[in-house]
């Protein structure tokens, strides 16, 4: 393989990027903007180096600690426990949400082979039983992955005297929290119900 | 910034990218592809270390001159000229042409302040008195601007002597000719008509 098609083979890689937008990205690069792929080099690079996850939440954080986990005047009596950094992003745009985090990784598909144990929910059991957490905001998708995973969830979570309950039916069926509107987030977590 | 706010604003300088989109190709790589990540580093650099304009044709090639030039059993009477190199190696796909390529520096657009200095009419004509090109055939796009750049081209060589063909227009008007279907191009190649 020439460097340039191992250049097209790696941008495929890339979620939503086809053979086609592969080689659009790489021509462009390699034509009129070689600056930014010595950028997007250094960049990853950068990233994959001191991008870790933060040991309590387990969001993306280049420090042990994620500023919001650092942040002492947050409400440590709710819990908000997402799939993704991502999700977690979308949640703190809506600024209508002032307690701490707990990020998922992903969420239960039997098919995958991604269960309990790879979700992290021992992690979160343990984060969950804190002795200040009073009530644990399940905003997992509202796929049907997301509502097995928060029904699971909301069991594990029961058993042991944890009360949670699900982000308002306001948010999309069949949608992914990432790309709903943040209005929408924002009622949804208002109008939140118990589980 | 931080290290996963560079990496989102890196993404978003490739073409096709928004702001979404980076973000989603930045949390993926860090949640669930740590790998691409340092394989699409590495292919950046290695491309923009390694990947050169062939010193005859222009298009993309790691050695001075690309596989292409360097054969000699293609039909030297011909020479096609596209605006890109994605445009010659979707020519090349079609299997239907057999002489050589002069690649410009894009296409003639005024209003963007590229003229034929810039898209490098002057190797070309150079390229194309070789003495034994006998045709050159145009196959710059369809549109406004790829029209334009023919009849300059067309103009510029007739002086010369110089007999110009262009793409039958079996080619769709006003699409780019990277993404037209194979079958449309080998056509047009056949059809191709005199300027
Ligand atoms: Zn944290
Ligand atoms: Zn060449």
């Amino acid at each position: 393989m020439t460097a340039l098609e191992q250049l097209i083979e790696a941008l495929r890689r890339l979620p939503g990027v086809g053979q086609k937008s592969a080689q659009r990205m790489a021509y462009h690069l390699l034509q009129h903007d070689r600056p930014g792929a010595d950028a997007l080099a250094h960049a990853l690079q950068q990233a994959t180096h001191s991008v870790r996850h933060c040991e309590r939440c387990y969001t993306f954080s280049e420090s042990p600690l994620c500023p919001i986990c650092q942040d002492s005047r947050r409400d440590a009596r709710l819990l908000c426990v997402v799939e993704t950094p991502a999700d977690q992003a979308a949640m703190e745009r809506t600024a209508s949400y002032h307690g701490y985090y707990f990020v998922l990784q992903g969420r239960i598909s039997p098919l995958d082979g991604v269960g309990t144990r790879e979700i992290g929910v021992e992690p979160l059991l343990a984060r969950a039983a804190d002795g200040q957490v009073e009530e644990v905001i399940l905003a997992t998708s509202f796929t049907a992955e997301g509502e097995a995973t928060a029904h699971v969830l909301a069991e594990a979570l029961r058993v042991r005297g944890l009360r949670s309950t699900r982000l308002a039916r306001g948010v999309p069926v069949g949608s992914e929290l990432e790309y709903v509107d943040l209005g929408t987030i924002a009622h949804a977590l208002v109008d939140r119900r118990a589980t």
